[in-house]
């Protein structure tokens, strides 16, 4: 099987480059799954680039966002990987967030769309405990809000057990049981809303609708 | 234009009737707009219900989820209204979703889906200050988790300025552009998925792909 | 040692009496520790009363919440137990909250402080897996917006691996050495701020700071 | 009246210097109310600073990180200055949180407790309109764990009614009641209880508390 899609990983990790990131591990295994239906992946490390905390798109004096910004557009399937800090998604995770929904001031001439709609996201998340499902929402809440459409089962994460302890790597993570399942969930629903909306592209027309709206508030 | 589409409501304020309701009053809103587009809508409020705390579907002695169920099973957009309390959903509202948490275990004897899976889903939030995109992460989060599709701007909500003040009625929060431009985006999007799924329902297979995992997973 | 202190525990699991709670067993183990020194507990199980759902402090037709607070009041410390369902605090741990919010509009006449002010907050969570954290740090938050003080390490929780699995009492969990670390801490801190404050109440008059605040405020 | 309380405030903007920064703003004044109390106030702007992203005290290259938690340390009261995105505290302040969490494992010999036992905590927030209290709970969460005590009502924040508008300097939001009553209780707060913590350092022994836990724990 082939497909014209592609899915775009940003492994959201406070380590550079070659520091071994287990996220990387869990999106690794991400990539291979898209593979075998024919989903072409890119994997992007924020740290190893140059990102400026921001609202804008390009906040200039060698930012790389634009870059990234780029691929994000031209991907179908945009998926943020995240470590777990405190019971919370990186600071990295959330620049990449503040930058993500600079670009909704970008909007279709036409449709009013912004740049993520007919996009599908997801999120990937690896703690050695507790967490989890704090990044996923926030995460997913933050793509959906930036325009992606989240299929269910969108999110898959490995966590141990409560306190300091081995994490996805070292614990042998890429054997749980829970998280294999919940990264095929994802991979399947991903791809199976991708090419729905490849096909069928969203048709809402958001300007007509502000019009619509202003006329019925007031000044 | 007419549609063979439901939508159903369930508003979580924790005022039973006929006690004004302000997050009734938004979905209020919603339900005109869904008309217009040949959606018909259900509203349930869940306090003039007598609904059980619990985590399985039937919790027995008069409790009255297993009605309000069957309703979700026939809906094809599910939107949970919250009024906000310091900074959060209501109590019933984690309560509902605590209720349909525990649909995730009926599943599909070929697919492995649950009961919410091809429903698309949503939220609407009132309060009269802060807390309201907190309120639509977690919800939407669970939605999604138990199953359901989240098109883009699947939010819509009203909060005043900081502090006590005047509620959604009482402020006029009806003609509030930012809150009635949201609303219309959200019913758009809710509509176009579930018309594109009520089409091509989802084909993921969870029992293949768990059985995948298992292979791949440890003992 | 022997002290006047008494500590009050809401356990907010969704099972009633005689359920086995994993969160009353977490509780149970606070409650040694604080006879160890010298602090007398009261544990309520809240589902085992009939509190109504509401934002005032008696909702009439049997609520017994007024029963619930009057301990409140009568207590130094006050340690909210709450199980985890869905990565969040459990709907009856919310409606706790609630209720407990509405007593910051009972202020003492000289110095407007709350009925929570001079109390020490503290909380405890189990659950089979992920999301401890998150509900600390919203039930800690309430606890401190309603009037507590909130020591050091004031929270401890067990938690299991990823995904589905036994829970605190059949994993053992009472012999987690980081479960029983934290929870030692709690108790420690806990007892000695209720000391201190007991000896030497806050003396801020929100009532003079408010007045203050109107004079520097526009209209 | 003079003190020798130290107060810090670490203001969390994504903007740098001189760039106009309405968290500043509300810091100033937070910062005056301290001074009539007679305790002096000490403000960094992180981003105008070279901090790193990590979770150790010193990531080398130049992390400016060692000077700032230097200067928490000469602190009695700590209080984070968030502004908010997409319903959340910033990533500035997101990887604030990270270092200071890194400080933990710095242990006083004798009694185990880190760097900021023994410190106030407190938190700061302005946006343009919702998620003033997810971040207040969060920061204090963090700020908790990591060892300071917090004192009743230790926040104060700004937000507008739902959707774009003004910030806080151009909404006039230092002339609103909320605000500026909730600033008043924080401050005074805050001051009561590090005077209180100066004269009666907190006692707990937390590598004794360890022990005992070891005891009771399993292997």
């Amino acid at each position: 099987m082939k497909t014209n899609l592609k899915a775009l990983f940003l492994n959201c990790t406070l380590k550079k480059s070659p520091v071994t990131s287990n996220t990387e591990a869990l999106i690794s295994k991400a990539v291979s799954l898209f593979k075998e239906l024919g989903v072409e992946s890119k994997v992007i490390r924020i740290v190893d680039h140059q990102v400026a905390f921001g609202v804008t798109s390009d906040e200039g004096n060698g930012d790389e966002w634009p870059t990234i910004l780029a691929e994000i557009k031209q991907s179908d399937i945009l998926i943020l990987g995240s470590p777990i800090w405190l019971g919370d998604k990186s600071s990295v995770c959330k620049m990449v967030i503040e930058r993500i929904d600079a670009s909704t001031s970008e909007q279709d001439e036409n449709t009013g769309q912004y740049p993520l709609y007919n996009k599908i996201g997801g999120v990937l998340v690896t703690g050695n405990e507790d967490g989890a499902k704090k990044v996923c929402a926030e995460v997913l809440f933050s793509l959906n809000h930036s325009g992606c459409t989240i299929p269910p089962n969108a999110m898959a994460y490995w966590v141990g057990e409560a306190g300091p302890g081995p994490s996805y790597l070292d614990a042998e993570g890429d054997k749980h049981l829970f998280t294999n399942k919940n990264l095929r969930f994802l991979i399947s629903n991903t791809v199976y809303f991708a090419k729905l909306i490849k096909e069928q592209p969203i048709t809402t027309n958001l300007h007509k609708l502000t019009q619509e709206a202003e006329q019925e508030s007031k000044g």
